[in-house]
């Protein structure tokens, strides 16, 4: 049987899952949860000793050590996935929610509610514990799963979601519910993002390559998440403590995610007083900055070219700029931006004004570090990923934004 | 130059215009719709002219007179053009709505507004007048639209846009605002979908041939809009009297739209009642009946095959079947509707709320024809398409549907 014939098998068996799920009430869902929850707990040997398996092999094919460490589960990581199943199980349902309602001249009342997507795809890499955090998401929202984890971590993806299943099984669900993709090759992967109509929505988690491939080739809509080529502008009027502090909080507090800062733009006004701080303090964290002339006469700057302000380094790099003024930064940003959490710093009322309204990023940031974009600092309990694009859903992604909705028309014998 | 370096012209064109319209106040935006409206008034004998043109040309090819009929402008359909954009001036501007906002612990300020695409691509199909009604919807929520209407009406469209461009100039805006895209070849149109990051959205317009050929060769974000094959269940608990008038109003009142019925279920316990009487209303409303075994036994019924089922006829046919109860009439749907609108007649609170519950499509009508699925009757004011896909938007889309969210978060030197 070819992949896509296995791959529709498994669509198949969440879309009629997806149906039972659907008009699941939240006591059942959030029992499903709890029961999720123990069940890592129940089968850790399992899931350690899977781990354990794809570890060694990882190993023997001499990777990173960094990605090894992304891949690694032990029994706090395994507690820390059955606490964010917990956690997901005491938020608000969002089926169900009434967006607006209203009664129509003719009598005619309208409601516009939340309804689950249906059946969910999720491709993503190394980090087994996505597969539980996914899981626990879609589920609470009412959704199916199809879960295409990296081959890397298939050992551990499959004993993970054994026991996630059972659970769900357990609390009175079908077991459909969530499943993994059949298949290690990347055809699999093709015939996941060929299933149209079995499959609504495709959430790419992991590098640029994955997402960009999956955009190219999906005729499943797909929400793109997570390229983060994020700016701090330090403007004329800035506070430049403030500035100083929040560009080293942005760029180093963690260099690996996708809201870390990556690029610098000063104003020309302030950066004979600046640059030197800010050079200083980054070079002492052991940040390589890449700058323009404005930044070149400084000790330990490299020269930046086009691409590295075009770069998401996740890593202590930083590319950096002088330029003119508030409208030079707009420029620059609209450039170079991947449009993921852009940040001014100042005191200045009509500049603040300026930026924020002409920079289109899914977060524009006052006198904040980048790193506050993020569904836990944002206050959503959940997050299934920071999407990145305009359609459906930008930035960070809580349960509301794994639904779709549906209008109701309720009348008496109606007619036009 | 190729049609790709075309189409690419005018799509930077485009982003450049986008970032002075995404910032305009709703004066400006409403200045430049009346003046738009006014233009085709101005422009009638210019647009009239070379709508003769196309008619011309289309009458010399042997285009069906029903085509022709859509094609043609006349000087009331102008005016009913330029009260559209008159109507669109009236509507709440939806760009910079606060969504929701909070202050977090740490005091941060969060506020999601809401904010332009950016560049809007419409494809559509025969009718002119869908080039002023785009346009005025696009500009009114901040976004620069692509215009790639039906070679059939080029002339035609050519013209309005001359007059619409000049409008918008004279209001101050950039003529680019508004943008016919060049060439009449498939290439085109080709290069329209393969414009990602220039292009945010695409919303084809037309025929399910035209709807399905850009969402598989896209690789903009598309929003699916229109084809409804739409279903009304006539349940056991129904009022048979507004259970026929709902039939008749949904099958006859306008047949060739997306919103009419195309067929009809029936509890079997109604059925020696019910069928003989809608059977008769609707032959003599003209109308062929494709049903099932059910219906065989009554005069003039074609028998249906299940291909009937999965048709939008968009004619004076409908299929039918008579089912077992309100799950016979889930299933149906779910195997063959199109997610549009589908309709329950029943007294019975529990069916309903089943049937509420289990359909999954844009609207779910209780006791009312589908023919209310519509922006004008749902009170939006203005409706670009009716959304059949389930991220973004589903249902009828209003101008608040044609805008993307953005964060703002404001704090006072905030850091992780």
């Amino acid at each position: 049987m070819s992949s896509t014939d296995d791959v529709r098998g498994v669509a198949l068996r969440a879309r009629e899952a997806s149906h039972v799920l659907a008009t699941a009430t939240r006591a059942t869902k959030d029992a499903a949860l709890e029961a999720m929850a123990a069940a890592l707990g129940e089968h850790e040997d399992a899931i350690l000793a899977a781990n354990a398996e794809d570890v060694g092999r990882a190993e023997a094919a001499g990777t990173p050590a960094n990605i090894i460490d992304r891949l690694r589960l032990t029994h706090e990581r395994l507690e820390g996935m059955a606490q964010g199943l917990r956690e997901v199980a005491g938020l608000h349902d969002p089926v169900g929610e009434v967006v607006r309602g209203s009664v129509l001249a003719n009598g005619l009342e309208l409601r516009q509610v939340r309804v689950p997507f249906g059946v969910v795809g999720m491709i993503y890499e190394a980090r087994p514990n996505v597969t539980a955090d996914a899981a626990g998401i879609c589920l609470k929202s009412g959704n199916a799963v199809l879960l295409r984890g990296s081959s890397s971590a298939r050992s551990s993806n499959a004993a993970i979601v054994t026991a996630l299943r059972g659970a769900a099984e357990s609390a009175g669900l079908p077991a459909d519910v969530v499943q993994l993709v059949p298949g290690d090759s990347h055809d699999s992967v093709k015939a996941l993002m060929r299933a149209r109509g079995l499959v609504d929505v495709l959430i790419p988690r992991g590098g640029a390559g994955l997402i960009q491939s999956v955009v190219e080739e999906s005729t499943v809509p797909v929400i793109e998440t997570g390229v983060g080529n994020c700016h701090v502008y330090v403007d004329a009027a800035a506070d430049l403590d403030k500035a100083l502090a929040i560009v080293l909080n942005a760029k180093t507090q963690r260099t690996s995610v996708c809201n870390a800062a990556e690029s610098l733009l000063v104003h020309e006004d302030v950066a004979d007083e600046f640059l030197p701080r800010v050079i200083d303090a980054l070079r002492a964290e052991g940040v390589t900055i890449h700058g323009d002339t404005g930044f070149a006469e400084y000790d330990g700057v490299v020269e930046a070219t086009d691409e590295d302000y075009a770069t998401e380094y996740l890593s202590l790099d930083i590319s950096a700029a002088v330029v003119d003024d508030v409208e030079g930064a707009i420029d620059h940003i609209r450039r170079y931006s991947s449009g993921h959490s852009d940040a001014i710093v100042s005191e200045d009322q009509a500049t603040i004004r300026r930026f924020v309204a002409a920079v289109d990023s899914a977060a524009v940031l006052v006198n904040a570090s980048t790193r506050f974009t993020d569904g836990g600092e944002f206050g959503f309990g959940a997050e299934i990923g920071i999407s990145t694009q305009k359609l459906h859903a930008r930035g960070p992604m809580g349960l509301p934004e794994m639904t779709s909705t549906k209008y109701v028309v309720v009348g008496d014998g109606h007619t036009r």
